[in-house]
């Protein structure tokens, strides 16, 4: 059934955070020129991204970001990759893929190389399947489908809002798995895709991360993180717990597996630690709030689901630290900047 | 953690229903010979089935079963696969795996044979991780770990109850989808071991299947199947689905993923749809059930866990077709019959 994905190049923005040149754009060149990219500086607005010549791309700075959203580019993040969700907002594509700059191209075991973005499209393109376990993984794949004893009413699937990506070489680990196991390599290629069930939350990584902005983009808020806030390395974390829990509400799925890219460079485990070491124990608290989170028939659209967690994280979390008070304010402020930019009548 | 399984020589017993001589045992002689072997004898119990030499076994017929079973052997299916679970309730063993004769030895992608038995016992022998997904799949295989935003006190994991083992070649498919499908053959090999999220069902195949049998022995029952009864081929279904419920419950873990065994042989799939065409329908009904069912705190044990789940059978699936009232009878019985053969004064 998803033999081929359809290329969507009308269809798609790349969308990369980065305070350097581009040049791991020159492998990429194959895949992504034909698309058009998003690039969100962050830090330092005066200095001045190289881009490799022949892509097709706009670039905004801090400088930008707060001439278009004035006040309300309170919400956006600096000095944190979370900067990214700034290009979700202000593209006007059906499709997202974003990607760090540090993620190259990687080999299948038989040597090719993996075009990652046509994978996530055809992800996106085929339903998912939060409903019911398939133990031969995405039953939509060719040569797959759904085994005995999987009841034919749930095998029409649901759409599917996002499709996470993973990643051969250096690990996703947090900063005390780093510091443990300095010389762990991921040197496994899992040869599956698979729709995490309903009621099941997930790390939600977003080096290599694919979704249907018009389906879920308006909870793909990546937070408050790094200057001036007292955490990092969450944004991509909290975004996937918001995601998945209203995906759940809202019938939609989320896919976790290939493509895989080729992650070149693992962060410095001390500053990651200092990052991370509130998250360390936050989590512990706001899993459960994620796990136990419902929201109420009167949520029908992204937007409104997202103002209801808010809520529901102003008056859970916070007291946990006043942080989540200003988190919850800022996931109000992002819903109405995503609003002002892409204004309900638009569609 | 789980580089090396240990071989469990004493505490795994191997079951295999058959109705034939067991000639495929000579493809398995280096991994099968060193354990002790349950045969359960299907149909007529005067034809003599051929056990190659060297094999350590005890062989169960019909008659059998009867004699020791008395009036309770009942909940034994006749002429069905399902009679397997008799081999669960005679063994003393703490482990057992559980095989089909058509099944052969697959080789992974390097050509090498698959040692399904010594996979099994190092799934049975780490950890589960229902509460929360790892997005590189088993967390304690080697050269694998918890990613970043997986929560530390969940990282300890759960006992593992069920490995659920997978099958190259001919897929396990329904009448409907075998008929449509003829000549579809699984060849994607895909390395991974994941646990079934809490709270997630999964169509549990018996074809290669291994289980911890203190842990969840007793709601490995697989029904009343076959002769005499209305059904066939939901066996496995239905053993998958009480024991779900029932390891979500006490908190046990279920993995599904590798091993891979060669299945080599598709069964009549005209035959398959009249033994399965009820169980189609009923599936529907069957399994909204089990995802809502909720167990007592009270039930403590797993045999008290499957009593309280018979009684909603009776209660609720009954209302379906008087064969769920006998079923659930039939639970009871198994349970009976269990602790007859397994007194808890002996543990």
């Amino acid at each position: 059934m998803a033999a081929a994905a359809p290329p969507l190049k009308d269809e798609l923005d790349i969308v990369i955070p980065t305070i350097r040149n581009l040049d791991f754009l020159e492998m990429w060149r194959p895949f992504f020129e034909p698309y058009h990219l998003i690039i969100v500086q962050d830090g330092d607005p005066t200095k001045t991204i190289g881009v490799p010549n022949g892509f097709d791309y706009e670039l905004y700075n801090r400088n930008d970001i707060n001439r278009i959203l004035g006040p309300k580019a309170s919400c956006i993040s600096f000095k944190d990759s979370a900067c990214r969700c700034f290009g979700y907002m202000v593209s006007k594509k059906k499709y997202i893929y974003t990607i760090d700059d540090d993620c190259f191209v990687a080999n299948d075991p038989s040597g090719k190389q993996i075009n990652a973005l046509e994978q996530h499209i055809k992800n996106l393109l085929c339903p998912s399947t939060p409903h019911f376990f398939n133990t031969l993984y995405d039953p939509f794949r060719e040569g797959s489908d759904f085994v005995r004893g999987y009841p034919f009413s749930l095998r029409e699937g649901v759409p599917t809002a996002v499709s996470h990506g993973l990643w051969l070489n250096i690990p996703d680990y947090d900063a005390p798995t780093q510091l443990v196991k300095p010389r762990e390599r991921n040197s496994t290629y899992v040869d599956a895709v698979l729709t995490i069930p309903k009621g099941t939350l997930f790390p939600m990584c977003g080096m290599n991360l694919g979704f249907d902005r018009e389906l879920i983009g308006p909870a793909m808020y990546f937070g408050l993180m790094g200057d001036g806030q007292p955490i990092g390395r969450y944004d991509d974390m909290w975004a996937g717990w918001c995601i998945k829990v209203i995906c759940d509400h809202l019938g939609l799925g989320v896919k976790t597996g290939l493509p895989y890219i080729w992650h070149s460079k693992a962060s410095n485990p001390f500053v990651n630690l200092r990052k991370e070491y509130k998250g360390i124990f936050w989590q512990e608290e706001i899993i459960p709030f994620f796990q136990n989170a419902t929201l109420s028939k009167d949520s029908t659209t992204v937007q409104k689901c997202y103002v209801e967690l808010a809520k529901q994280v102003k008056e859970k979390l916070g007291k946990i630290d006043p942080y989540f008070v200003k988190l919850a304010d800022a996931m109000e402020t992002w819903i109405e900047a995503w609003d002002d930019l892409n204004p309900p009548t638009a569609k």
